[in-house]
Order: structure tokens, then C-alpha cells, then sequence
């Protein structure tokens, strides 16, 4: 089993490790790839495997000590019967052609990425597809309303798994539930990965209206108009799914909390605030988000990697999402994901955002 | 038409008035059924019909001029096609009996009464089908998350009309519909209602989820299962609707504003910060609330309503929802909404909340 190190990584081989240990279905050790750094003069793969505890990023709580840090990936991932994946999706592909031969030919993997990427040649792909054409394995997705931080702090919540095989199925809720995370698994894998991407679409949109201060039955209306758009995006990029998917953690339960308590939205509801209608929003919203997320002092690497800008996905995938539409012209089907893009690049006020959605689709 | 004096009414008085006199298919005159009392030594009803603002539930707001405040229930109603119901539902029997006979046979009614009421002989019962028993004629259903002040506030929002005659959903609509206010009317009537009594059990766990500052994961958790176990009840009690339907306004969107910041909501949360065990807990939520909502001074009537109780409905309907569920003996599937319930009586506290739920029948 493999995993790479970030804050959500820990959480989940926190998890991994005790249920590999317990379970006789599993092989005790559970390898995880961390990205080699010197912590006080000393490597942190050998501080890992020394105190189990990743001191970085889940300080404060103790790995299981199954779980071995390893600091090269094909290393880490090259008897692994399980490869889960939890990188920021920009260095998947270069994760990938690294691994590609050097793994068990009958590994499965398991996605915990969030987001799409674009495909070479136009158009936009799920991240586990990508790994899948890559590395030829069958992907699963875990999506959901979790927190890493709460994730590790044994905080109760559930998760949806994405997977086809119903034969996995079984082994892979054996190996994420607990007492406090709660795994539902469907089949419907496609649908659950775009909600874990489209959720920071409409976050943004909820921001907007909290900037503008238009009351609570306004921002419902924006978060369901959001959750009909992303229903309606699915049936038609990735057709064959079912609704009720979209009643479970990776759905509504994302969506919500997103949409309250995430990242997205109190950007979003800052850039309103501010009063600014800039062109370069994306500069804009970095330096809000600077100022904003000075209180992670204490994680000093999520502050670095915001501010790369990959944990702000709704404007990105904002834009995928709009240049999938606008080839398909299919604009005026997602007045909301259109007028949150068109908001995001500077071509609409947030203020106009409410009118762009007076004449949905839904109330036709 | 006709309706009835509240908040609520007088903000829905204010566009059916609006849409009656813009439209051919209506007629202008809708009277409003106002209880008739004096304000500064004069009748609410001849300030209502000489000023055109219901200065008592709708104080700054214009009504329209169409818009006929009346004083006799009777005289209100008897020549109206369509009748509006809102009133407080404890009242909802004697007001027809006092109609019966007395409407247009070939009235229609459209209900805006959210809960249920106690059977005779046992069970509970749909407001709106107390209404077309007693007064022998077809009801429709309005419900969502459309809070009064914002919707007198002309504030974007949306609405479910739950309407099973084909010819008369587009009359209903036209009737409701504006720019600011947005229709999707579906036909499956029963569901509408019973999302928009059982959400109040649910914002009672979202409360004490805050209350025990339980975090941002298992809030979306518990607002979830409760979401689950309201389709579960609607399936089991009104076989027949749509998973859709919880999709619409009256579900997930009402669900969520309700959770987030509704009255049920705050004074579960005060609840459990107060750190009291009470076996009277109702006298203690009627306590809380009356020192939380004391920033409603300027709508005492408001306020004197929620000391009946009446606003208050999640412990009310957790309690009616649970005699159904014993006397079915499915206590077990519904783990989340009993138990609240046994929180709300005194037999758990609300820390037990989450041991109740890690072993729901979703998980399994």
C-alpha cells in the first residue's frame, strides 16, 4: 500500500494503518512516499520512522507504526496491491510516468485528488481517469465532506468511495471505515470525482452572495441552483449515473460544508467585499487569500501551497468547466457556472451574478 | 382569493396582489382574512385597506392596492377560487369548520402551513389533507426556503409548488411567480409538505451538533443522514413521490438555510451550551427563547407566537414523527430522528447524538 505524504495523506494513513493492522484481509505494512526534507538538520522520512509522528504535517498525532515513510516513490509503491493517491493534481502526471511498469500489473488505485486537469489536445479530464490511462489500473475515488484536520482529530464524518468492481468494494471500505469515518461506497465513480471538483464552483458563487449580503434564502437558492448545474454537468460529460449519488457525502454533504466553512467561499466573499472589480483576479485573490490564511501559521506548508494557488480550485475549474461549455455551446444550459466564471475573469460584477440566474432553466 | 393575516401571509398577499392585478387570468381583488384588533384605538383592517401596509405583520412594506384586508373569515373566502392557507396550524380545524359549506364548490386551495397535526384516533397527519377532508376540495402545497422578511424584502429566492392537476400548476405559478420569487412546481404534493415539517427535527441535530462544537464534517454528516431519513419517511408513510423532489427548494434548499439559521437550530445549540439535562425541555427551550429572540422587539407579535410554541416545531414534530415510528416498530431505521427525539424528552443527552448515528443503515 502507497500514499503520499500531505496534511489529508497523514489523515488517511493514520486511518489505513490501524485498519491494515487490525484486519487479517491485510498486509501490516503500509508504505507512505514523503517528498525528502531536512527537519533541524535531521531527514524527516527517519523522523517519521522513528517517533511516528509526522512532524510536518499531522503534528500532534501518532501514526500507526505499520505505517514506514519512504522517500522514493517507486520504492514506496512497487509491491503495493493498493496504490491511493493524494497529491496535488499538478504533479500526477509526473507521478505517474514514474511509476509507470514499476508497479504490480494487478495494483488497484484509489483517488483522493480532487478536481479536473486539462487534456492535451483540448478538453478537460477526471484525475483518476488520468491515472488510469497512465499507469493501466482501475481506479476508485474517495470523495466527501472531510476535513483533514477533522479527519485527524477522530471528529465524526462520513465519506463516499467510487467504485466499479464489486469486489473491491467491500475490501476498500474495510480498509477506510471506522468507528468515526464512515464510508458509503456506489458505483458511480465518474459522478462522484466531478462533484468533488464542481462543489468549489458554486462555493464561489456562495461567497459572492455573502459579499453582497443577500440573506440566507438567497445563498439556498444559489447552492441549489449549483447542485442542479453540477447534476446536469455530469448527465451530460459523463452520462450514466445515478441521482441518488448525489445525496451522499461527496454530493450534498460537500457541497454544504463548502460552501459555509471552505476556503472558496470566504475568498470569494472577500473579493466583494473589498470592492474591487479587477481584471486580474486571480493575483487578487491570491493576496486576499494571503492575508486571510495567516492564521495556518502553524502548518507553515498549506500557506505555501495556497498560495500556489492549487488549494483555490473554483476559479480554475470555473474556467475548465467554461471552456468544456463554450465549445459545446452549452453556455446558456449553466447560467450559474457561467456567470461565477465570467464574475472570476473580471467580465461581470459580482453584483450582476443574481440576474445572470433570474431566467434558470429550473424555473422554466 | 384569500388568505390569511401573518408575516408570512401578508408577504405572499403582497405578490399575489401584484400578480392578480398585472395578469388577465386573475382577478383583481384579493381580500385577506386580517383578525381583527385595534391598533392606536383603530381597526387594523381599516388602517390595512385606507394606508395599504399591514402596520402590525408587515410594518414599511406597500401592499397593493387590489389587496382587500377583511375581518370575517367567512365573508373572505366565499366568492374566492383560489384560497391560500396560512395560518398557525393549531388553528387550521376550526377555520374549516367555519368555511365548510360556505366556499365556491369549485374552490381551489394552496396551503403554506408547514407541520403535521395529531390524527383522530391516532397517527399524524398532512396539514393540507386535514384541509381537503374537512373542506372537500383539491389542495396544493407551497413550501421552501423562503423566510417572510427576506421574501418582503423583494430578496432572490425560490419556491416548490407541490401541484397534482396538470391545468391548474401553470395557474398556481403565474399566481406566485415573480422576478425575485422562483417557481418550480412538481406533483408530488406529499413530499413538498413533509420536507417542510421534518427539517425542523433536523436543524434540532444540527443545533446540538454545534452546540457540542462538533465541527464543520459532522454537521454536513448529520444534515445528511437527516435528509436520508427524510426521504426514508416520506417513502415509508407517502409511498409513491420522487427523489427529485428533495432536490427542489422545499428539500435540500430549505433544509440547509434551516440548519445554518433557523430558530430550531439556535435554540438547540443554546440547549446544550447552557449544559442543562432538563426533563422539561420544553419550558426550557420556551425559556431560551424568549431571551434569544428578544432582538424581535420590533415585531411583538412575533414574538409572542414563538412563546406559544408554534415557531418552534422541531421537538414538536420529533415527537409526532416518533409515535409513528414506534407504533410501526421502525425506530431502528430512523436512528438520527429518534434520536433527537430522546434527547428533546430528557432520555439522552445530546453527547449520546453521535453513538446513535455511527451505525446507520447508510453505512451498512
Amino acid at each position: 500500500m502507497e500514499m503520499r505524504n500531505t496534511f489529508m495523506g497523514s489523515a488517511i494513513a493514520k486511518i489505513v494503518g490501524a485498519n491494515a493492522k487490525k484486519q487479517n484481509n491485510f498486509e501490516d505494512r503500509v508504505t507512505m512516499y514523503v517528498y525528502e526534507e531536512l527537519i533541524n538538520g535531521k531527514k524527516l522520512t527517519e523522523i517519521i520512522n522513528e517517533t511516528h509522528e509526522n512532524v510536518k504535517y499531522l503534528p500532534g498525532h501518532q501514526l500507526p507504526e505499520n505505517v514506514v515513510a519512504v522517500p522514493d516513490v517507486m520504492e514506496a509503491a512497487k509491491d503495493a496491491d493498493i496504490l491511493i493517491f493524494v497529491v496535488p493534481h499538478q504533479f500526477i502526471r509526473r507521478i505517474c510516468s514514474t511509476l509507470y511498469g514499476k508497479i504490480k500489473p494487478t495494483a488497484i488505485g484509489l483517488s483522493l485528488i480532487k478536481g479536473f486537469d486539462k487534456k492535451e489536445g483540448g478538453g478537460i479530464e477526471l484525475i483518476s481517469h488520468i491515472i488510469s490511462n497512465e499507469l493501466h489500473i482501475p481506479m476508485s475515488v474517495l470523495m466527501g465532506a472531510n476535513l483533514a484536520s477533522e479527519v485527524a482529530e477522530e471528529m465524526f464524518c462520513e465519506t463516499t468511495i467510487g467504485c466499479k468492481d464489486k469486489v473491491m468494494a467491500p475490501v476498500l471500505r474495510d480498509l477506510i471505515q471506522t468507528s468515526y469515518f464512515r464510508v458509503v461506497v456506489v458505483e458511480d465513480v465518474d459522478s462522484v470525482e466531478c462533484c468533488g471538483a464542481l462543489k468549489n464552483i458554486v462555493a464561489c458563487g456562495a461567497g459572492f452572495v455573502d459579499g453582497l449580503d443577500l440573506g440566507d434564502n438567497t445563498k439556498a437558492a444559489v447552492i441549489r441552483l449549483g447542485l442542479m448545474e453540477m447534476i446536469k454537468f455530469v448527465d451530460a460529460f459523463y452520462p450514466g449515473g445515478k441521482l441518488s449519488t448525489f445525496f451522499e457525502s461527496c454530493g450534498v454533504a460537500d457541497l454544504i460544508t463548502t460552501c459555509y466553512g471552505g476556503r472558496n467561499r470566504k475568498v470569494s466573499e472577500a473579493f466583494v467585499r473589498t470592492g474591487k472589480n479587477s481584471q486580474n483576479y486571480q493575483l487578487l485573490l491570491l493576496s486576499l487569500l494571503k492575508k486571510l490564511e495567516s492564521s495556518y501559521a502553524t502548518i507553515e506548508e498549506l500557506e505555501k501551497e495556497m498560495l500556489n494557488g492549487q488549494k483555490l480550485q473554483g476559479p480554475f475549474t470555473a474556467e475548465e468547466v467554461n471552456y468544456m461549455l463554450k465549445s459545446k455551446n452549452m453556455e446558456s444550459r449553466f447560467p450559474l457556472f457561467t456567470a461565477i466564471h465570467r464574475i472570476c475573469i473580471g467580465q461581470l460584477k459580482p453584483a450582476d451574478l443574481i440576474d445572470c440566474i433570474r431566467n434558470h432553466p429550473e424555473h422554466m
